[in-house]
């Protein structure tokens, strides 16, 4: 029988779909929800699980422990709070401490946390390892394909998110005929496309690129596109969607290609 | 007597600043007036003008001629609208079919059209060689410092900027305790401030940086603040702005220094 998996559940749906692949494959777990990121709205009493607030470090090592688990994954992304509303415990002090002042992006600390789950003698997985098809295909996904100034936008987009990644800033570009309408730091995907939206210029819709940083630890918070992202785009009235073809996740990939489908938005994994 | 200037005037005050200089020291100037940017606020029947529409590059380039003017600079910042809104002439359709289909940031397109102003016989001058003290020197400008955390910020955000710089994406970040709250691209520095105000953390406020591009054309569309970006940053709860010295110009500075010193905002010009 597999290890019992410890699932760390941040935003949108991916940590339910995690356990429900566990419930389904006979495989044990237990949850660990960050209070305040959404989980409370889908965990059932069957689950088991416990919330914690983001700082409590020390007490989700020591549930962790109690239940027995030896694997865990991150799964949903989480935005780093400010150091005074993640009210660290001792532990998280601790962690904090030994990281220094250093600036650190949204991976870098996700980097730290794995490297410390570890040294506390977890092994850490990769979400896609546990739910089959969550990794972007390379290809177009959509009856729609790309035109050359659609082409023109995923590579501009590319340069500028792989540029913005080496600094460990935000995955995501918008690019709209060359120009590029905005790019994503802290506020995320959905924010960033419709703030594009209201920059939209006449003519072709804008593209939106989404890529993994480089040297990004693939167990940790890949880059991830949903129904919701497509939803927006629709909203936005943007031409295309382009991710980085077996690097960023497509959660609800059929239902997401249906919805592009429905209005002739495109979507397209890219292979890095 | 030196040669007549014409004055291209983009936003803001800038452009109404250069006719002002050019009066006091006796100069003779005209202004081109791109339409809808603003300059029909301050431009008054006294000051020799005539207002263009973008895309009528033909025109500008036989009013320029036709006037006498053999000197140019290009004052105030112009976004760049979509090929359609531009309705670009002949003169401009041949100029963009020159480009090609490139993929250009702002700054590489004003490259381009300062080559093509020199090809046609034009010498394109700094808009700070033409006003005193537009450069932002270099140390702290206000009777606040940057404490630590701020100093840490700026050095963060520069980093991210410069990285920006390379892909000719925008020339201002936001950071706050380490975390790069925002990124600019064609929204605008102003849209940009407001927009991190509401992303705010705990504790310790936003740093505005803004450097000018690496390779960037020190005569064409420097990075600029002024009184306005002072106070947003007034509004949003910034704990300070840091800009790069030499390559940023500061217009309205003494009453900009003013608005800062009366909240404790710091404002620093940093040597790149």
């Amino acid at each position: 029988m597999a290890a019992r998996l410890g699932i760390i559940a941040g935003d949108g749906d991916l940590p339910r779909q995690v356990a429900e692949a566990c419930r389904r494959g006979g495989r044990p777990f237990f949850i660990i929800a960050l209070e305040g990121r959404g989980a409370e709205a889908w965990l059932a009493p069957d689950m088991p699980h416990a919330i914690h607030r983001m700082g409590a470090a020390g007490a989700m090592l020591e549930r962790l422990r109690a239940e027995g688990v030896t694997e865990i994954v991150l799964a949903g992304g989480v935005r780093r709070p400010s150091l005074i509303d993640l009210r660290p415990d001792w532990y998280a002090t601790r962690f904090f401490a030994r990281l220094g002042l250093k600036a650190l992006g949204d991976d870098g600390l996700l980097r730290a946390v794995a490297g410390l789950l570890e040294e506390e003698g977890f092994k850490v997985v990769a979400v896609q390892s546990l739910i089959a098809d969550l990794l972007t295909p390379d290809g177009v996904l959509t009856s729609t394909v790309p035109d050359e100034q659609g082409l023109a936008d995923i590579a501009h987009g590319l340069s500028v998110a792989r540029a913005l990644g080496v600094v460990d800033v935000g995955q995501a570009v918008v690019v709209q005929q060359g120009l590029v309408l905005g790019v994503e730091a802290i506020e995320g995907t959905d924010a960033l496309i419709a703030r594009c939206a209201a920059l939209r210029r006449e003519g072709p819709g804008p593209v939106l690129v989404k890529c993994a940083k480089p040297g990004q630890d693939r167990r940790l918070d890949l880059p991830t596109i949903g129904p919701d992202t497509v939803a927006a785009c629709v909203a936005g009235g943007y031409a295309g969607i382009a991710v980085e073809a077996g690097g960023t996740l497509f959660v609800g990939r059929e239902a997401g290609v249906a919805a592009a489908d429905a209005v002739g938005l495109w979507i397209k994994g890219v292979a890095p």
